[in-house]
Parts: C-alpha cells; sequence; structure tokens
C-alpha cells in the first residue's frame, strides 16, 4: 500500500486479512460503480457483488436492503450508510430500508421499552427522508404485515443451537429474536408477498460478515436467491483511537448537532498535522490518520479537489487551520441544508413509525 | 380415594403430588362452575382461578385464551378443550382461542412446512365453529396484528437463558420461538390494542404447568393481571396404557371419524371388563380402569344414567356389550352432526386461516 494513495488507510492491511481469511472479494476497478464510496475505497470488499452489478449493467430489477438500528441519534457514520442505500435507490432498486427498532430493544440493554427505540426510530426515518428516500423506500419492524413476522419465526428452524453458538457466542434470547428479526429483514423481501426472488445487495461493516454468512445459509435452506454484500470501512472517531459513538458526543458529529457544534468537533479533532507550524511547513502533515481528512474523504464531494488538499498536506503547504476551514464549511453547510429537510419530515417519519 | 367414586381415576395420587409439590390449588367445592368437568374432576387443580369464578359470579368481563397446536387431526381430547372453552365464552368471556400453526411448524420435527400446519389450522377452526364457537372468536397466530408480534418479541427480553434452560433444559431456536408464542398468546389478550388488562383462564394440562409459572412471571414483569390456569387430567388412549395420539389412530377417536370407525375402536378398547362373562356377573367390572368408561366421563352429558352405569359395573349387572352400545350410540351420534357442522363451517374456517 503506497503512502501516496489518498484513499488508503491504516486499517487497510487488517481489513485485507479478513478477505484472505473469509473468503470475501476485494473489488476490481471494472465494477465500480463510479462513485466516491468504491473511488475511495470505502466500501472494501464485498460478496456476490458481480450478480446485483449485472442487474444494474442490465437495468434489471434487485433488491436494496439495508438497516439501521434504532439505538440513538444519527452521526455521520449512519450518513455513510443512508449515502450508499440512496446510490442503489438511484440504481433502480426495489428498496427496504429497515428501521429495527424490535431488534434494537431486544438486544440492546441501554434501550428500556419499545418507545425508546421507536422515538430513534422517528429520528432515523426523517434523517432517511432527507437524505432523499421516500417514504414508500423505509419500513420499520414493529408495523410490518404478519407475513413478516411468520417468515421471522419460520427461519428459528432453520437454525440449529450449535450454528447459532458457534457464530454468536452464548444463547441471549433477546439477541436470538434480534438475529431471526436481521435476517428476515435481508431475505422477506425475496418472498412472493413482496419484491419476489432476485438478487439483493446489503451494506454491513466487516465484523456482521459471520451474521451474513448465515443469512446466505438461511437463503439456500429457503430456496432463495444467496444475497450480496457489500462490507464498508468504519469511519473512525474524531478523537485518536476513538470509535463514533452517542455515548461520547465529541467523537462523532451527528446529523442533529447545530453547526456550531460541529465546527467545535471538528477544531478539536485529532489531525495528522506536524507538531509545530514550522514542522508541519518542514516535514508535511500525515493525512493517513488525520480524523478531518478521513471525514472528508467519507463525505465530501469533490474528488479532485481533496486529491490535491492530501498531496498539499503531506508536502506542507496545506496547513491544518485551512484544511480544518474547508471541513467546517462543507459540514455545516450540508447539517443547515439537512436539518430543515430533516424538520419539514418529522411528521412523515411519525406516520411510518406509528401508522 | 374410596373406589365407589366415579370420578376418580388411577391417575389420582399422581396428580395430587403434583399439587403438593408445586402448589397449584385443588377445587373446593363452592368454586364449582356446574358443569360436567368440574363435576367429574376433569379439571382437578387450578392457579388463582378464584379471581375469574369471581369475574364470573360478578358478571363482569374475562379473557379466556386457550389454543390448540395445529400438529394434526383432533380428536376427543381436543374436544374436551373445545368443551372447556365454549363454556367459559357461555359464561360471557372475551374469547381468544389460538390455532398454532407458526410454534407447531418451529417446535414440532413432524410439521415440515407451514403449509401443513395451515392445513391442520383449517380443520381446527372448522371444529371449533362446529363446537359453537363463533368466527371472532378464533385467531391464527400467522395473520395477527403487528402488535402481538412486536409483544411477542419484546418477551424474548425478559426470559434470561437460566430461566429458560431451567424449564425447557434445552435452547432449541425453534422450541424458543414457540414458547416466546404460547406466552404472548396467553398476555396479548391484556394489552391495550386487545381486551385490555383483566384477569384470564386457559386450560392446560399439568404437565404444561412450568410454562405457565413462566408465563405468570412475565406477566409480572409487564405489569399485566397474573393469568389464572385450569389443570386438566388428560383423557387417556383407548388402548391400556397408551396416550392419545395422531401418529396411532386405534389410541383416539378423531371428530372426523367416520361412525362406522368410531364404533370399531370403541368395540376394541381395554375395558374393566371381567375375564367373562361369569367372572363379571360374579365379581363385577372394574370402571376405573376402563377406556370406554372414560371416554364417556369426559365426554357423556347424563350425570344421573353415568353413575347408574358406574354402579350397575360393578355390581356386575351391566355388560361390557351393553355399556358399549350405550357409548357407540352416543359417539356416533355426536359424530354425525358434529361433522355436518364441520362441513358447513369448512369456507369461513379457511377464511381465518388464509385470510
Amino acid at each position: 500500500m503506497s503512502n501516496v494513495d489518498p484513499w488508503g488507510s491504516w486499517a487497510v492491511k487488517n481489513y485485507d486479512k479478513l478477505v484472505e481469511e473469509f473468503g470475501m472479494k476485494s473489488f476490481s476497478k471494472k465494477m465500480n460503480l463510479d462513485h466516491l464510496i468504491f473511488e475511495r475505497n470505502i466500501v472494501w470488499s464485498h460478496r456476490d457483488f458481480d450478480k446485483v452489478f449485472k442487474r444494474i449493467k442490465d437495468k434489471k430489477d434487485f433488491i436494496n436492503i439495508t438497516g439501521i438500528a434504532t439505538t440513538g441519534h444519527l452521526h455521520f457514520g449512519h450518513k455513510l450508510i443512508l449515502d450508499i442505500f440512496k446510490l442503489f435507490k438511484d440504481f433502480g432498486g426495489k428498496n427496504y430500508f429497515a428501521l429495527s427498532d424490535i431488534d434494537s430493544y431486544t438486544s440492546r440493554p441501554k434501550i428500556k421499552n419499545m418507545g425508546e427505540a421507536k422515538g430513534y426510530a422517528v429520528e432515523t426515518a426523517a434523517h432517511a427522508l432527507a437524505m432523499g428516500l421516500a417514504p414508500k423506500d423505509i419500513y420499520i419492524q414493529s408495523m410490518e404485515k404478519s407475513r413478516y413476522y411468520e417468515f421471522t419465526f419460520e427461519i428459528s428452524k432453520k437454525i440449529t443451537q450449535n450454528m447459532y453458538k458457534a457464530i454468536y457466542g452464548n444463547l441471549d434470547l433477546g439477541k436470538i429474536s434480534a438475529v431471526l428479526l436481521q435476517i428476515s429483514d435481508i431475505l422477506h423481501p425475496q418472498l412472493d408477498e413482496y419484491a419476489g426472488r432476485m438478487p439483493s445487495i446489503t451494506v454491513i461493516g466487516a465484523e456482521q460478515d459471520p451474521h451474513a454468512r448465515l443469512t446466505r445459509d438461511i437463503a439456500r435452506k429457503f430456496g432463495l436467491e444467496i444475497p450480496s454484500f457489500l462490507y464498508i470501512r468504519h469511519q473512525s472517531g474524531l478523537q485518536a483511537g476513538k470509535k463514533m459513538s452517542a455515548s461520547e458526543p465529541w467523537t462523532a458529529i451527528f446529523l442533529n448537532d447545530k453547526p456550531d457544534e460541529a465546527k467545535r468537533k471538528i477544531l478539536n479533532s485529532f489531525t495528522g498535522g506536524g507538531g509545530s507550524l514550522k514542522e508541519h511547513r518542514e516535514k508535511g502533515g500525515n493525512p493517513d490518520v488525520c480524523k478531518v481528512y478521513e471525514l472528508l474523504k467519507y463525505h465530501y464531494p469533490d474528488t479532485k479537489k481533496l486529491e490535491e488538499m492530501y498531496k498539499e498536506c503531506k508536502s506542507g503547504k496545506l496547513m491544518c487551520g485551512d484544511c480544518k476551514k474547508v471541513c467546517i464549511n462543507f459540514i455545516q453547510k450540508f447539517l443547515e441544508e439537512h436539518q430543515k429537510k430533516y424538520e419539514k419530515n418529522l411528521p412523515v417519519a411519525e406516520k411510518i413509525v406509528y401508522g
């Protein structure tokens, strides 16, 4: 991995090991969908994406199914999921964006009742609508047709205790419910009562691959098309060595953060700048470890400008302060526009969640 | 236990041990609902039946919730369940007769797909309608409102692995689904979206008491009224030492048996008759072990006549052949009338199951 690749990352080696060990596939240039998530190495591997890619090229139907657990406020990590979902919507997918309220409640100790999970579901739906999804693209687990639930329970007959234990370690009942619902979320669009049998695409993190493999096994047992998966590299937190986390607000910019709040978070982010202005000018910065650069890499649309910034940082020409200004301007403008749409869409979001 | 009690049974001692060990309560005469199941010691113990009894006496609402797993053809053991359900319907219950198609599929290896479970559900519904239930008294797990399923999954968060293991031994996923659905069946009528919080009555066999206790625990955790249970003595099979079983047709009379078939089964039943006619006349028979007498005890409406038959059998005055004639006449007449109503109700039953 060359140091002058603006789309590389410190974590690449670990990810590549996963590809080797578990049989996920890396992307080839010819399977590139001409979007920043492919260009910038943000989706880094897949299972059977070829099938969906071919459907897109042939202008044939495919299922676009991804969900977000409704356990807290959405941050820019979730925005990436919504961006990719929107991408496949624009490519003509049959869309199933899942608000996973039941599985959030049953598997997360911090969610104390269904009301909390539904409250976060309203926020999630409003963000999804603000990002360009239509109401009919979104569904919530707790308001589905009976066929969905029947199928969810049917899945339980197809998983032995040993299969389950090998993947999830223990047999917590709430977690079992969540796993059944998640598998059902990915596969139910293929039922006759929904879109019907066809290739599907779901976006997940690499750590969820064992779950993806179980889901593919179950699909086989039901005679359904084996679902395809894209694996994303998770954007890391704004502080060094931190994940983005709702319980540590400084680690992430949330989609409902006030623009001023977002600004302060960016100003406080860990950067790859030199120890001093002088040192930075002389030796250059290190964008590969910089959280501000990472934020731009995941979300900033102007690829040419970003490539320039990467080079100018490394050469010592671009100072952290100026780079942060670009980031702050971009993020603040996004938040202002997004939050207007969010507010406008709240009543529709409430209707999706509460009926 | 006196031998001259026509409502005793060889199994009484075992049952009484259960009452002592697990804290179920025996019936007192003053809680008798003036029906053969109480008169004849067929319901032998209960948990909190007092609450429902009081609601009945005060002409207040209560929930009547019992289900049948749709795993095969119905026999006279199921008829007893329907008789008791109908009794509580007639006493003014808010009725929830559950066709347990999903849990039958997920927990029973012999049910290979949901289609089979639904096929048996149609039969079960048609029998229930023929026995006097209205379509609105009956529901099927696979066609419920989303609130029912949401609640079913919510229950999974309230059961620890250890609680579950202590009762069911192992953590088979299909069985877990079934347990969650069964608990939901008993408790969901108390949700605001259904009848609302109030006492309820459910009829089960004594072997299901651990399940009843778990259900009562869960009710506490949701702040619902603790459900009441009636425990029935299972009618035994027509052959000595056999249970009634769909896989051994000679052990039971099925509600769809042709009257001739039923006749042959009764003629072949194990009786308490003496070794020879002479011996029977001299020493008398033993109705307490007689399967024909047991069949009458559970279903024959004329208590006075049955008491006479019991005495006349013991004294040697009533011969097995004559006793069987009474039984055959009664059963054949019942089957003829029942099956007419069954046929008439099949289209409604199909609508309940398939919508």
